[in-house]
């Protein structure tokens, strides 16, 4: 069964498609001078530019992974997060604290979906 | 093809099933004044729940990620698992520690399981 | 639909082989006196070594994580890392630092792979 890559860079590609099912890499805010919400909100809208360039969205997501550097992060994360899903069953989702990110990064999200 | 959802909440569901696997939530211990072992109990009762919930059990589990919130927590920790797997054979597995987790909480599991 | 277990013991499986996707566990390195370098070729050799047993190989990468006990590695693991993909396309991919693995082990990857 074929494997397919988008934008398969140096290191990672931004997302695999196998199968049913997508994994897109873990991502970062590209601002890092934002607070937490600010860097969600970044990270989510790149979360559905990876999920579309698939072919599917955030209607199909499966299983989420957040990290933070501060779990005392998560509140203002989670008002971002759940503005961004609206009225959408959620995904499956676990969130971890207190990791070192890239410098700057506050926040990491790593998720799956169905095509 | 369909995502079946368990209790989807403001945040997460409990579980999601989707193709023929199984993705339950990051879970912990409801009683965070139990130890290490207390609260790894609970959080595999909790997961024999969402499995059954999904009609599959610790016989179909494929992988699993534990978060430890010190490394020196896991051989109490392990002693809980391997009583719970008994003969059972084993899924994939990854022991991390070191991390933050909700305020009280020494343990959160994440599983995988096939339907 | 079956489950096959690759080395199942008391704790876990090496790997396990559900539908078309293969679930490697976490590695670390035996040899905990190298460098992070050192401790990253011998942790991708072995999930060579999984991958093969499971009849499958780098060239099925779906998504991998990376867990480092500082962030501040994470330029000499991917050097390996870059070395050891050669000019095959990338699996998706994350890398979390600032956690506790076992002592004297400074990088543990998880993969999964695509038959």
């Amino acid at each position: 069964m074929t494997i397919k890559h988008l934008d398969s860079g140096e290191i990672l590609s931004q997302a695999v498609v196998h199968d049913n099912t997508i994994y897109v890499c873990g991502l970062t805010a590209t601002n890092r001078e934002l607070d937490v919400a600010g860097q969600t909100r970044e990270v989510l809208a790149k979360i559905d530019d990876r999920l579309a360039k698939c072919g599917t969205g955030k209607t199909r997501l499966l299983n989420v992974t957040i990290y933070l550097t501060e779990i005392t992060l998560k509140p203002a994360m989670n008002e971002v997060w759940k503005d961004w899903l609206g009225d959408l069953e959620r995904p499956a989702r676990a969130c971890i604290g207190g990791v070192e990110l890239e410098p700057g990064a506050l926040v990491e999200i790593i998720v799956s979906a169905a095509r």
